[in-house]
């Protein structure tokens, strides 16, 4: 059995989206957030107190770019991963770490000095530097797609890691920063039922 | 033929140390840093302006940490990746991409407010943080290891991306933050013959 530790509509939600669209079987724990100090044993589970954790048998996952190609790979073969011999591989591996390296940490940097800083650590002139920075890269990333889609023109794991990336920018209050084409392409998305699934699951598991 | 844009000792160094363990054929152009400034071209090559760039038939791919794993598997198999089969594979793609995400991300925050801003946008306590940051995770890191190597107990592709977050904390006076058994480590990467000629490839090309 498959075990995911997630944070409500954080970065774990790549791996959440990717079990539902590989419809594995799993079990969810939804912890309070940040669950480094707020949920006890947490360094137990993942030394570096982050989410997502994802077990699967003798396996350890903390990178939420990685899980999604995990899943795809060793419980498939799957047509969510771009094989190693199809046209759009390399686009595929570089659009799933661009979602989080490239297109998740400069937001994360930004939330830390406009949001959650105490008050009199808070930078607002950083916390826009770096909104900033994530827009400049997300349109030059819209440049690079492949059609309607992050590589080799079908929907992929690629896409729930960038797709990730614009759910947290629209989230956050960055959506000034997202492309009304980008927009669009998150909008198609979100329709997909493996993502309303997820949705829902990390809203039972809090109930 | 592979073509690389590298900048000296970025971490566009993991795609040519990987070139270098694989022993394939490639030509190497070494930009001025920061490439998005320095080059003239750089966005025709890039839409985001950063390094690496790695062209390979109809593939491009601009990320330091998705690189070594393409090579590996695309023109693999080599035991240099982690077949999907494999005890390891998790914790081999999640190193892949914490060498990067998770540690080299920081550092670049480090550098961005302890040097390369101009002296009244220098940010000495948020350069601090980062560092700390960065050395937190590190040591955290440590212990998610497979023995002498991040993964599968082998060397791979894996201890290429977290071996650069080490190349690069050493040289930008992060030294502190690298504990003696990371050194070490470190140490065991760079006495490996493709590190030594990744290192002189890039000395050459800039001659």
């Amino acid at each position: 059995m498959i075990t995911l530790y997630h944070c409500r509509d954080a970065r774990s939600f790549r791996a959440l989206w990717a079990l539902e669209e590989m419809e594995l079987p799993y079990e969810l724990h939804v912890l309070p957030f940040p669950p480094r100090a707020r949920h006890e044993g947490m360094k137990d589970i993942n030394p570096l107190g982050t989410i997502p954790v994802l077990f699967d048998g003798g396996e350890r996952l903390t990178e939420s770019s990685a899980i999604p190609h995990y899943l795809a790979t060793r419980h498939g073969p799957s047509p969510l991963a771009v094989a190693v011999d199809e046209p759009g591989y390399g686009a595929y591996l570089n659009f799933l770490v661009m979602g989080e390296a490239t297109l998740t940490f400069p937001q994360t940097i930004h939330l830390r000095y406009a949001v959650f800083a105490p008050p009199e650590a808070r930078r607002p002139e950083i916390a826009r530097d770096y909104a900033e920075w994530f827009g400049s890269r997300l349109r030059n990333a819209e440049t690079m797609m492949d059609g309607d889609f992050a590589a080799a023109g079908r929907f992929t794991m690629a896409d729930v890691s960038l797709g990730y990336a614009i759910k947290l920018a629209l989230s956050i209050g960055l959506a000034e920063f997202v492309t009304p084409g980008m927009q669009a392409y998150f909008e198609r998305l979100a329709a997909r039922p493996a993502y309303a699934r997820a949705m829902a699951a990390q809203k039972k598991a809090e109930d």
